[in-house]
C-alpha cells in the first residue's frame, strides 16, 4: 500500500487497482491540467492540478463506501471511477468543454472510449473490472454512480475544500466527515440521513460563495473566454485534430497557441496577464432573451456584428454569456420526518440562493482596452441594449 | 509594547490605553467568562474565554481604525471600547442576560457603571478619555460606536472565526481582511464599499450556520435553560445580590448553585452532562402565537402549569421559547452602483436566510428522561397545541 | 456510535467502554482542569481542558490498535486506558503533582484506586475488563501499556498538536499519520519502523520547541511555582484531606485558596495576573551543586533561610528547581538497517537536543516587585552564588 | 493599492513599484517556474509557483522594513529585491542551477544584467531607483542585503512555511511574526534581539526537517538528476543557447526535452514518473573523499566509467553526489547578553543538527530498474567501494 501526503487529506492510502491506474499515462496528464485553469491569473496560489485532485476523490470515494458497506469489486469500480472521474478533461478543464463538445460530441464526463483502451483499460481489466461499468459510474449512472457525478458526489467535497486551500479564500470550507457519515442509500437513490438538512445546505453554500469570489471572477472569465476563441481559431487555421487537442496537456496548449500565429497574440496576452477588459457587464434582466439564450453559433454571428458595428477585427471582440442559472445541487435529497425530499422543497435557504444566482449572472462583451468605448457602443445598437 | 500571542490572529500587539486596562480586574475576569458557555457540551474543544476574544476585537478595532484614518484619543477610544466591550457579561455570558436585565434593569451592552468607577475608569480618565463615551461606544452609539457595535462590528468579525477555530467546525470562515479593507463611512454611517454584497452576504452565511450547527444546538439550549432557571431559584431563595450575581465568573456560579440546596440538582446535572431531554421540540407554525410571543412571566406561568398538568415539581418543566426570529446584520449598509442599499434590499439570499430562519425556529419542552411522555402530554394539552 | 467534533482530529468516533466511560462523573471532571494549566496566564487562547485530550488521545489509541491488529477486549482494554489516563491529575495538572506525591505518596499515573471503585469500575466490569489491568496500561506496563504511556505514546502525539492549535504557536506539529503508521512490535517492543529515525526526530524537535516557548516559559513557571507554595499551606492551614484536594477541579482549587486566609494573597494575585518577578534566574553551571540536587524539604529550608536573609516572611520568596534535565524520548526504539537501536544512539540531532536542555535549564529565585534586590542579594549569599 | 490573495499570508498589498514590475514579462514568466520543481513527484499537491513566493518574500520584506523603520526609497529598493530575487532562476529552479553556472558563469543570485535591461529596468529606473543597486541587494550585498539574502533573510522566512502548506506535511512551521519583531541591526549587521536563540534555532530546525523530508527526498533528487542530465545533453546536442535555455519556464524546458531525439526518453519518464532508481545509495563515510570532493566534470568522467563498466550507454548512469554538508545559517548572528554571537557558538542543537546534516548526507547512483545490480557491480569496483 502506498502513502500520498495530501495538503487536504494528510495521508491518501493508495492501494489495488488505483495503485496501478496511477502510473498510467492518461492519469499522470492530469499532473499537467490546472483544476482552476485561469482562475490562478486572479489568485496566484492557486495552482493544484486535477491530479491531487481526483486522488482526492478517490479517497473520499474510499471512505464513504467503507461507511456504505460497499465493498469488493462493486468498492473497486467505484474507486476506479473516482480516481479517473477526470480523464476526460480537455487542456485547461472546463474552458475548453464547449470546444471539445461542439468538435466531438463529447462531454467530459464520458470517457468510454479512453478508458477502454491502451494501459487505463489493461489495468481495469486485470483487477476484473468493466470497463464499461466503470466509464458508466463516472457518467453518474447508476446507484454507484451517483456517489461519483451527482448532487451529492465526492468530487465536490473534495474540489471545495481543496480550492479554498490553495486559493487563500476561507470559504468553501464544508464538513466533509459529517457528509459522508450522513450518506444514506434509500430506494437506490444517494441522499442525506435525517436531521442534515443543515449539511446540505452548507455544501450549496459553500458552492455559491466560492462561485461569486472565485470560479466565476470576471478577471477568469474574461481570460478563459480569450482562450476559448483562441482554441478555436487554432483548429480552425491549423492541422491540429480536434482529438489530439483534447488530450493535450494545459503547457502544450499554450505552446501551441504561441506557435499558431492566428493565436499569437492570445497566447502572449495570457502569459502576461495582459488581457481584454469589460466593455459591457450586464446583468440578467438587461439581457435580451435572444442573447442569453443564443446558441453558440449564434453567439459567434452577434459578436461578429458587433465587431463590424465597431469597424474592428472580430477577433478583437468577445462575448460571453453563460447559460440561464441553474443549480442542480437543489434537488439533492435528504430524508425529513422520515421521507426522502428534494432540498429546494425544504429550504428557504436553497430558493434564496437560487435567487441570488439570477442576480449575480453576468453576461460580457471584452475588448482591447483602447477599443472598449467604440465596442460599447457597437454592443448596445447591435444587441439591442438600452443605451 | 506587549505582543500576545493568539490562536487567531498570530500576534496581538497591546499598547496605549489597551495596554493598562489589561490588568484591571474587570478585564482579567473576563478570564473565567467563556465565550461559548453551555456549547463546550456538545463542542468538547470549545473552551474559549471571553478575555482572548476581547482582545481580538481590540485587534480588528486597530486595523479598523488604521484603515479608516481614525487616530489619536478618537481612535483610543474606539480600541479601549472594544477591549472592554464584554465587560458587562454575567457568568455564562448570553446565558444570564435575561436574569440580568430582568433583576436590574440593564443589558449586558449598558456598562456606563462598570467603566465610570473603579480600576477601568482611573484607567480611562488617565489617558484622557471620557468614561461615558466610551461606553456610548460599547453601546453602539454614535458614528464610532457602529464599529464596535452594529450590523458590521469587529465583534462578530472575531467571534465567528475564533468560535469555529475552538470548536472544530468548518463554518465561520469569513474573510475579515477583506470585510476591514471594505469598510467606509457614508454620511457618518458605516457602509461596505461598492462591490461587496457578496462580502456582506458572507458574514450573514457564515453567522447562520454557526447559529444551526453550534450557537443553537439543541444540546446547549437544554443545559442554557436549566442554568437560567437555576439562576432565577438561587437569586430567590438566598441572599446573593444580583449585581454581586452578575460580576460572578463561570465557576463562582456552578459553585454558588452547588452550594444552594435549590439548585444542587440542576448543578450536579451540568457538572455531569445529565441534562433533562426533549419533550416537545416545536416549529415556528406549530406553536401557539400566545406563546410565541408571551412575556418572561406568562411563560413562568406556563411552566407551572404543564407541571401542575403533569403532577410534577414546577422544577421539573422548563419552557424554552426564543423570540420571533430576527437577523439585524440584514440591514448591513452595502454601496450598490454609488448608493447606500440595506443589504436585504439587494439580496436574495439574505431573504431566504431571514426565511430558512423561520423555518429553524424551534421551541422545547424539557423535563428528566423519565418523565418525558408525562411532559409531552401535559404541554400538549396545557399549550394548546395539537396533539 | 456517537461522534464528537474535535478542534484537532475534527470526528472523535465514540463506542463501546469509551461511550459508557464518557458519562462517568472521574471523567467528566476532566472538563474542569485545564490542560495547560498557568501556561493560559501567557497564552490567553490555551484554555483548552484534559477532557477532549484525553478523547483525542483515546482517538489516537483507536487508530494505532487498528494499524497494529489489536483488537477484541486488548483493545478495548487500551482504549480505555487511553480516555482514562489523565484521571489521576490532580487540579492543575502537573502543577499539583508534588503536592500529590508528597502527600498521598502516588503518582498522577498511579490509577489503580480510582478506577477500580465506583462508577469507572463498574462500566470497565460491565464490560468484561479487568481494571487493574487497565490500570496497568495506563501505567505503562506491558506491551500494550507503551503505547499509552512510553517514549513513542498517543498521550504525547495529541498534546503536541492540541497544545500548539490552542496556544497558537507555530511548533508542536509532528506527522501523526505518519508516526502511527510506522508503529511495529519487535520482541515485544514498540519501536518505528526502518527509515523513520527522522520521524522520530520530529517528535523530540517538536517536544524541545515547545518546552522553550511554551511549557516552561518562566511567566507560567512562576505562577505554578505560586501555586503549589499555596496548595502547601492550604493543606497545612486548613482540615481539607489531600484525596479530596486531589479530586478537585482547577476552579475549586482556586476557590478553596480564595477562601483560606493564608492563601487568599496568592488567589488574588493568580486571579489577575499580578505574579512575583524573578529575583534570581540562574543557568545550570551558575547553581550549585547541593541547589540543583536538593530534596523538596532541603529546598523549602533554603527557601527560608533566604527569606529570613532578606528580612522576609517565608511565603514571599520562592525557590522553583526543576531536577536535572533528562529527555526520557531519547531512548525511543527504531529500526535502522534490521535492527532495534535507541534513538540517542542513532541521531546526532538527539544529543544536541540533550546538550541544548543543558543550556536551557534555569532555577528560579522569586519574590513580589519591591522586594527583588533584597531577596537577590539573600539568594546570592544563602545560596553561594557567585555574586 | 492592490490586494492579492495568497494562501499563505492572506492579503498582500502591492503598490509603487512592486505594482509596475508586477506586470513585466519577467516576473510573470515566475508564474511557469515550480518553487519546489521535482518535488511534485512525491509531493502532488506542491504545485506553486515562484510568483507567489516572490510576492511573499515582498511583503516580509515590507513589514521587515516597516519594523526596521526603514522607509522611502530605501525601503522601495528593498522592496523590489524582495519582489525581484528569484528572475534570475532558469527553468526548474534550483535544479538547472549548475548547468547554468558552468555554461553562463553566473549564479542565480546574480542579476544585475536581467534587472538593468529591458522592461524591469525602465520600471525601476522610472521609481528613482538605481538597477544596480537593487541587484545589489538580491546579491545579499551591503546591511540591506541581508534582507534579502542572507541567514535571516526573508526569502526562507517564506518559502519554509508556503512550501509545508502546499506539500502538506506539518514541519516547515516558523514563527514569522517574532522573527521579523526581533530582527535589529546592529554595527551595519542584521541580528536577531536578545531573548532570541530559539527563535534562530526554530528557523534552522525547520530547515532540517523539511530538507530530510521535501527538499531531499530521494525521488526528487533522482528525478532533478535525471533533469540536468537531460539539460546537459540538451544544450550540447541542440543550437540552443545557454541564454535562451535560462530564460525558459518548466514546460518549455520539458517540451524541448521532447523534442530531443537524445533526451526524449528523460522527458518521457519525467512526464510519467517512470524514474530510473537506486543502484547504490551511499552514506558519507562510505563514500570515498575523491568522490565527494570532485569536480563537476570528474563526476561525469566517474559516471561514464561506471557505465562502461557496466556494458552500458552512459546515458544510463547517474552519479549524484551533493557537496560536503554546510549549514550557512548555522552562522545567524544572535544577541546574547548584550553581545552579537553567532548561533552555532550558543547552540548546542545547532552543533546537533550539523551532526545530523553528515549523518543524513547520501550519494546516489541511479539506473532504469533492469540495470541495477549491474551498476552497483560495476560502481562497487569503479569508485573503490568497500563490497
Amino acid at each position: 500500500m502506498r502513502a500520498i501526503k495530501d495538503s487536504v487529506h494528510d495521508y491518501i492510502e493508495v492501494e489495488g487497482v488505483a495503485a496501478d491506474l496511477l502510473d498510467t499515462e492518461a492519469f499522470q496528464r492530469l499532473r499537467h491540467v490546472k483544476q482552476l485553469s485561469t482562475v490562478r491569473l486572479v489568485y496566484p496560489s492557486a495552482n493544484h492540478t486535477r491530479f491531487e485532485h481526483s486522488l482526492g476523490v478517490y479517497h473520499l470515494a474510499r471512505r464513504a463506501c467503507r461507511h456504505l458497506d460497499i465493498d469488493g469489486s462493486r468498492a473497486e469500480a467505484v474507486e476506479a471511477a473516482a480516481l479517473l472521474h477526470d480523464v476526460g478533461h480537455g487542456p485547461y478543464g472546463h474552458q475548453t468543454e464547449g470546444v471539445i463538445e461542439r468538435r466531438l460530441g463529447r462531454h467530459h464526463d464520458d470517457v468510454h472510449d479512453i478508458i477502454a483502451t491502451g494501459e487505463v483499460g489493461r489495468v481495469l481489466e486485470s483487477h476484473g473490472l468493466d470497463t464499461d461499468a466503470v466509464a458508466d459510474r463516472i457518467d453518474g449512472q447508476g446507484r454507484l454512480g451517483q456517489l461519483v457525478s451527482g448532487e451529492l458526489d465526492v468530487d465536490r467535497m473534495d474540489y471545495l475544500v481543496r480550492d479554498a486551500h490553495h486559493s487563500g479564500v476561507p470559504y468553501g470550507t464544508i464538513d466533509q466527515g459529517r457528509l459522508l457519515r450522513a450518506l444514506r442509500y434509500v430506494d437506490g437513490d444517494l441522499v442525506l440521513a435525517e436531521g442534515n438538512v443543515q449539511s446540505a445546505e452548507s455544501l450549496l453554500v459553500a458552492r455559491a460563495l466560492m462561485n461569486a469570489t472565485v470560479y466565476r471572477h470576471h478577471v477568469s472569465r474574461i481570460a478563459g473566454t480569450m482562450l476559448e476563441r483562441a482554441c478555436e481559431r487554432l483548429l480552425d487555421e491549423t492541422s491540429l485534430h480536434a482529438e489530439d487537442f483534447a488530450r493535450m496537456t494545459d503547457d502544450e496548449l499554450l505552446a501551441a497557441l504561441r506557435d499558431c500565429p492566428a493565436t499569437a497574440d492570445a497566447a502572449a496576452r495570457l502569459g502576461t496577464r495582459d488581457l481584454y477588459k469589460r466593455a459591457c457587464w450586464l446583468e440578467l434582466d438587461e439581457t435580451p432573451d435572444h442573447v442569453v439564450d443564443a446558441t453558440h453559433a449564434e453567439l459567434r454571428d452577434l459578436e461578429r456584428d458587433v465587431a463590424a458595428a465597431a469597424d474592428l477585427h472580430p477577433a478583437l471582440v468577445h462575448l460571453d454569456v453563460p447559460g440561464r442559472p441553474s443549480m442542480p445541487e437543489s434537488s439533492t435529497r435528504v430524508v425529513v420526518d422520515g421521507d426522502v425530499r428534494r432540498l429546494h422543497e425544504e429550504s428557504p435557504l436553497v430558493q434564496g440562493l437560487q435567487a441570488a444566482q439570477d442576480v449575480q449572472w453576468r453576461a460580457g462583451v471584452y475588448a482591447p482596452e483602447p477599443h472598449l468605448d467604440a465596442v460599447a457602443d457597437a454592443a448596445t445598437a447591435t444587441l439591442g441594449l438600452d443605451a
